[in-house]
């Protein structure tokens, strides 16, 4: 299985595409330290030991591309196991299309989407959860995403996915060996021993399907709606939270991520707001849309944010909201703003009322560390710091369903005294979808399917 | 002038922002190696060699933040001649902020625009001129600009002026040991031969200050402008020629240039079409405007393709056409269009009329090859292949030119008899000149002005 398909060299801009300082192309193959040594003009790269970077130009015929290092990497030792160079020149798209149109005409192929990394799993430098998590790396953009993914690349997932795996293979070859025998009808795999296993593999893989709801709002953001009556303040809140972040992060050219308007980082975690424009639309014309709308599209929500306006609202119209929010069921913070404009006695009141009640000031900036605490804990956020397993990739929770029901039938079998070779066969099904999780089981159309979303030179 | 002027240790995104398989931040400065040693795990990079790549973590405390490689080039042995630090790590943005970040946090500082070059510069590496080519050459989106920026760069132009300053600096210094002897009334330097060594450098530089229209337009492009009457075919020239650029340039995902609508490569050379717009716009409307408001548009270009519908114009009109264009004065391409429609006798016809008139089909792709290199051959664009030196660079303008001056005033005084102690002062006047372009001459506001204008990074 591990070996290596194609024995041709690949090439591939490695960096962004655009203008910058410096741009870095990539060569892996048998061919990549001699291809690369025919258009270099300086040291003898084929001479030169691992790891070690050397100046020089860049030559198409007698024409000067550009003066570039060029660092070389010796197979076994580099990224995909094989021959890597990595030349890095001046960042002009326009010399980088020609180093690479040059390179390409000297024998290197270019490369596919993801070819490298997959190239670095078939040669064995990782299992295929990692090199799914190499990708979720790159694209990691807050704190929990970015943990989750760098947790996944170094291996804790896979380990986990393996020692699950091993038990049930000693099951397994225990049970294969009765059918060796079958004759004399002995049993070496205990059957309580074996679904008291089982039963306990089982929970462990609930834990990881369940772990995946909050994978996913790791991966993708929270789906959170502002809502609350006209002239509530929505806009105004989400202005001050989108205002706090852009704070937050340090300004420094070249690094800095757009800011998506809808889209906030609170403690790490990205909130993704739906019907943004909606919000701010209403801002400028009469707000017209009834409450009844507004819940409609709350229902897409995973979280909540209603807003009061303490300023209109009477205790009985904010009773009624309450008992329509609770309705839902959808988690939700209720939240008083305008606190700067009413009186302290107003607002005793109604924390008497409504303990659970948030109060702020969205305009003066008034408690929204509290609000952007108690949202957090709302969603059960916070977990992903306790370094636990956290399944985010959809792809290894429906090999988990699929374990699951393999492991649903063995107990089954065991529990209907099924033969040996039932049993067998239920359990090599559940150690079958566990192996498609860390690439043990694989297929070319499973790894072109995965590979191909990588971005080209990954 | 050529010492450090900051001793502190400057930190950068280098490879351009983005999402991309790799991200290279750079360090530069006495601490580099040291600083980034404190963040990352691995070997201890202080006891490496230069030039020697090394695989690690980068941890933030106890978090990785990142698996990197590590490149060490050790003072001077690096492109600014101090410490150097690239760290190669997952292109994620996300990433690399929290690595700028993390190395601020333990003593690097954020680099300024230019700031790696600039000190590059001071620390000898090279001149100013070649210092503006890099810059130059990151933004070099064509052949020719590509070549005239890797010329500059690698001190073509530089060899240039520094050659006509040292002839001007020995005859300089005849002169000043004259002024030590003045009251003898010797002339160590003869006047006639300064004569005729001034004369010859005035010719030197008249031909650089005449290259820079060459140089501007392999800089920023041709301004072209594509007129004839209405129907004559304008649009569907253009679309021609832009089609045949986009087959010619290979399609290398993440190196492919933007095409810009009205930018067109012909043989390596940009050639800007001007009101592109008005061209497109004219074949949804019918066409209402006058030959008099094309012709003032073509005021503006540099090069003139004018079209001729051979279908609808008589001979009378044309002659009309070409005896306007004439009185513009603005090299021009004389072009019948729709060859594909009319009889071979009439092309005949035309062709003892005109003997310069190019006959193409646009509609039809046909000669449009010997239209592009007529293009190219009419503004002697192909001099850029013959290696003289071309000035493309404004600020080099201006000091040739203030050169030129100084030199005239030498002349003058040699004509008018003057004494040494003014020629002296002539001559160091041009020598003044002649060395703010290499940069031999400065001061901190032209380089803070020079430097300015690059990107973070490099």
């Amino acid at each position: 299985m591990h070996h290596n398909e194609k024995e041709d060299t690949i090439v591939a801009l490695a960096t962004p595409p655009g203008i910058g300082a410096i741009g870095v192309i990539r060569l892996s193959g048998p061919q990549a330290i001699s291809i690369a040594n025919l258009v270099f003009k300086g040291k003898d790269l084929l001479a030169q030991a691992s790891h070690t970077i050397h100046f020089g130009k860049v030559m198409d015929g007698k024409v000067v591309l550009d003066e570039v290092l060029v660092a070389v990497f010796v197979a076994p030792r580099s990224f995909t196991k094989e021959n890597v160079v990595e030349i890095s020149s001046h960042g002009s798209p326009y010399i980088l299309q020609k180093i690479i149109n040059l390179l390409i005409s000297q024998g290197a192929r270019l490369a596919k989407a993801g070819e490298f990394t997959k190239r670095a799993f078939m040669n064995g430098q990782f299992d295929l959860a990692q090199a799914e998590a190499v990708a979720d790396l790159i694209n990691a953009d807050s704190e929990a995403s970015h943990m989750a993914a760098m947790n996944q690349m170094r291996g804790g997932f896979s380990e986990k996915i393996k020692s699950l795996r091993e038990e049930l293979i000693h099951f397994a070859s225990m049970i294969e060996l009765e059918l060796d025998f079958a004759e004399e009808d002995v049993e070496f795999a205990d059957r309580d021993q074996l679904r008291a296993l089982i039963i306990s593999l089982q929970k462990e893989i609930s834990l990881l399907i369940e772990s995946f709801s909050l994978g996913n709002v790791i991966k993708n953001g929270v789906p959170t709606v502002i809502a609350g009556k006209p002239n509530a303040g929505k806009s105004t809140l989400l202005n001050t939270l989108l205002n706090e972040e852009k704070a937050i992060v340090s300004d420094i050219p070249g690094t800095t991520r757009d800011f998506i308007e809808d889209e906030i980082h609170i403690n790490g975690i990205s909130f993704r707001f739906i019907d943004t424009a909606g919000i701010r639309e209403a801002r400028d014309k009469i707000e017209a849309l009834g409450i009844e709308r507004t819940f409609a599209k709350m229902k897409a929500a995973s979280v909540i944010i209603y807003l009061i306006d303490l300023l209109e609202e009477t205790l009985e119209e904010i009773l009624n909201e309450k008992e329509k929010l609770d309705a839902l069921g959808i988690p939700y913070l209720f939240v008083g703003n305008k606190t700067d404009k009413v009186e302290a006695e107003q607002l005793e009141k109604l924390e008497i009322h409504f303990p659970d009640i948030i109060l702020i000031s969205a305009a003066k900036d008034q408690h929204i560390d509290h609000l952007k605490s108690r949202l957090t804990q709302l969603v059960h956020l916070d977990k992903f710091r306790t370094g636990d397993t956290i399944v985010t990739n959809i792809r290894h929770i429906e090999s988990l369903t699929n374990t699951q029901k393999a492991l649903d039938d063995t107990i089954e079998g065991i529990h209907r005294h099924v033969t040996g070779d039932f049993l067998a066969m239920d359990i090599r099904q559940s150690l079958h979808h566990l192996g498609e999780i860390t690439g043990e089981i694989t297929t070319e159309d499973l790894l072109g399917n995965i590979f191909s979303k990588f971005c080209i030179g990954k």
